[in-house]
């Protein structure tokens, strides 16, 4: 993080809550936070600490909050540039919804809470960052996934969905239906079959369809291989092809000098003759 | 697209037809029209909007074949010399068919219609086409993964066909059980063990068969992976390879004039003495 | 194949048997003879020509078997010392075998015969011999996944034997368990949970089962992949490498006899300047 | 294994116990008693021939312990620095524990003993090392895997809990249950599509850890694979690359002789030259 230029109280701040020991407490709050949370989801421990447990709970967030407050006051507009800020943000925000009524679904999400740990940990963050930048690689390829998934969506809503119309009822489901193919869960015994018993053809549909995706998903995977490959492994071969050549290009150079030595050798040499 | 020589009506037409805007125009067409027909998928939208629909379908099939009649008008029989023209005509030529009565399943492949965006988004085209480009390197493994399957096809037929009629019943039932096996879908507790209660040692056939389809498989895939890596991590080390080689080539170049060079000073001073 | 020095009747029969057009005419029978099988399967076809499908059996089991006898005679013991010759005759061996009574189950191996294909057709006799390199190489770590299902085989009998008598009766059935958990199929819900309904600790076995037969699966398929990747990716790569090198070497080869006739010039000249 | 300088009874214990024949013995003796554990299992064998197997397996246990004793005697403390050691005490200790009443279970842990196998054959020793070895470069990927399975447990509790008590009852049936969802075993039929009755946007939380933990499992099995290759490909490619430049330096190194050489040559000329 940068500062303005005039030391003042925000750049203290802004220091002082990035600092190694801050960032270290944190971090064990967040480990303490995430315990804390799976305790909760034991009714016994619910039952007999449920009081220290919101105690706690409370503490761990009202802590979370200053932290974030103390990086936006120290700041301001700058904390939103980057991502991983405002990812920290987003999940401390959600903390802070109202959880009760129709909102009671947010107090399961609480736990998110933990990914905040892959945005402090250095080398956790490191490795997602390493993952999210296999993805533009990919991007086309999953398009292609996802054109394959909405025809066969469309077809199988189409042709199936007044038979079956729990799997194939309507696109959301039968787009359902189909990730559980691609996954291959089931897929003959509880879909494919019965559907193949009231359209005898329909195995075509599912063949393809299984090919088609387990084809698309492994080029999906060779694109991530082969990026990850050329991005460590060509890096370490080109290191040390780099430093022999430059050895050899060393050895070459000092060639070059004595050959050039040799000719203002020979040069005085002649010139020597010439002057008798 | 070439044209004839003299720059008549049909060329004007071409260049027209196969501009950026007209294509850009076909290609959000077709979005638009998958939207329309995924929308068609869900009972409510039929029932409210089916007349709008119905017009919108007639009306975007319309222009698409005007725009294969323009291409065709154009390019005439060179038109069918693109692999991707011939794609694109056949997905259009579909949607005219008749689609009532024995044929209602032809309104399901209209979706199809999807797949012209392949043909026109250039990034498309070039991943599909890479993707074909594997098909063949990997030819003679599919055949000897077809082998397996036949093999093995005829055999459970004649082994449990008769006292498992509906998985092995027939050829064409058995190679659907065993792609079922092959994708190890239920292959234990809904086909191999049952199999296994009247016939002990048909675990025999089904492992094997597992083994040797996997072993095939994997092939399949490692062939694909290596060709893939060939083709982009091979050629981005050769690049480099080139780069830093003619580096080193253009010095050894310059060390043979030096030394050349050399050769002629000598030769001149040797002259020089030779003459007095 | 080699040839006795005197070449009589056997070396003549040896090469018309061993000729293009003979061989050609043996995989065009055995293709034909899959697809006869194949019919055999249908009852339909059975029935109305179940006579001519026995005449053409025969026929072709007469042809297969005077070229195996040709060859004997041709090769007579030096025919068995080729793998793939023992391979064909032992399929052909089994076709002759007696089917009916208690080896019925011979007929269904007829089919077997199919894969003669492959040792006749050239490209896939390769790649199933490339396939089989490929073993060796992974023998220990296939070993070490052979005593993880030992282990695992023997203790799952001993602890879940008597409860689960159907999975875990025998160690053979136990085996067989675990290959199933191994592919994964049905492991959970049709083995685990059950099991561990009755002893609560069971999870341990299955996902430490789970994890290490994954993790040696792996190793094995890394194993395949690499060395297929090292035979054929590297042998192109240092052929590219070897050609760049081969002309540094020669540029470098020109540069050093420049460079010892500049010595010779120099000596030339010295002497010359020494003679005077 | 090292030996106190003073060469007595110890030393010489310890070289007669680690001597190719005595560990020969060992190893034959394991592999019998594996042959032993597995017989065991079989009711019919047991029955007859309990008396004589429970001889041998006490036969066995003793030629174990005997041999680390003598061990333990041979190199005292320093036998314990070694972790294969270590390995094979705590193995044959498990078999001395008592193995009746509550302890039942660890007469089925004796098969364990087997593993000693993999401590006694070099080539064993060597691949479980190397995979061993590949635990590490993976770990904070395994900690990420961790914690995608530890947020979505407590997740899953909290949400689906008290619906579906059996599935997701507590945080490890929870864990079980996600285990189980990411080997793709039966997550949609029963697990997914049962809670989605009751939650219908629950496809969400199954689809997003299906896809984060098939993500992170493919980057753990790229980062064994990328490991892999780079030990044992690289190495090889490395040792080529090395060899060719090795060649070039020399040739390059005679150059320079030669240069040089005329330099002297060339420098004595113009002494020469200088002198008159």
């Amino acid at each position: 993080m940068e500062y303005t230029s005039s030391p003042g109280l925000r750049q203290r701040v802004g220091q002082w809550v990035e600092s190694r020991p801050v960032q270290n407490f944190i971090i064990v709050l967040i480990c303490f936070n995430a315990i804390t949370l799976g305790l909760e989801t034991f009714d016994i421990v619910q039952h007999y600490a449920g009081g220290p447990l919101l105690i706690i709970e409370r503490a761990v967030l009202t802590v979370f909050v200053i932290e974030i407050a103390l990086k936006l006051f120290a700041f301001d507009y700058r904390f939103f540039r980057e991502g991983w800020n405002v990812f920290d943000f987003v999940i401390v925000a959600i903390s802070l919804l109202p959880d009760s009524g129709p909102f009671s679904v947010l107090r399961a999400l609480r736990i998110l809470r933990v990914l905040r740990l892959v945005a402090k940990v250095g080398r956790l963050r490191m490795i997602v960052e390493s993952l999210l930048k296999a993805i533009p690689s990919i991007g086309w390829i999953a398009f292609l996934l996802g054109l394959v998934f909405y025809i066969f969506g469309v077809m199988g809503t189409k042709l199936f969905g007044e038979s079956f119309p729990e799997d194939f009822g309507h696109l959301g489901l039968t787009l359902f239906s189909l990730f559980q193919v691609m996954t291959l869960e089931s897929w003959s015994e509880e879909i494919a079959r019965p559907v193949m018993q009231v359209y005898p053809l329909a195995w075509l549909y599912f063949v393809v369809f299984i090919l088609l995706s387990a084809f698309t998903v492994l080029n999906l995977f060779i694109g991530i291989i082969v990026n990850t490959m050329q991005e460590r492994h060509m890096e370490e071969a080109d290191a040390k092809h780099q430093q022999t050549e430059a050895k050899a290009h060393e050895e070459r150079e000092r060639m070059l000098r004595l050959i050039e030595e040799l000719h203002e050798k020979v040069e005085r040499l002649e010139n020597r003759l010439g002057k008798r």
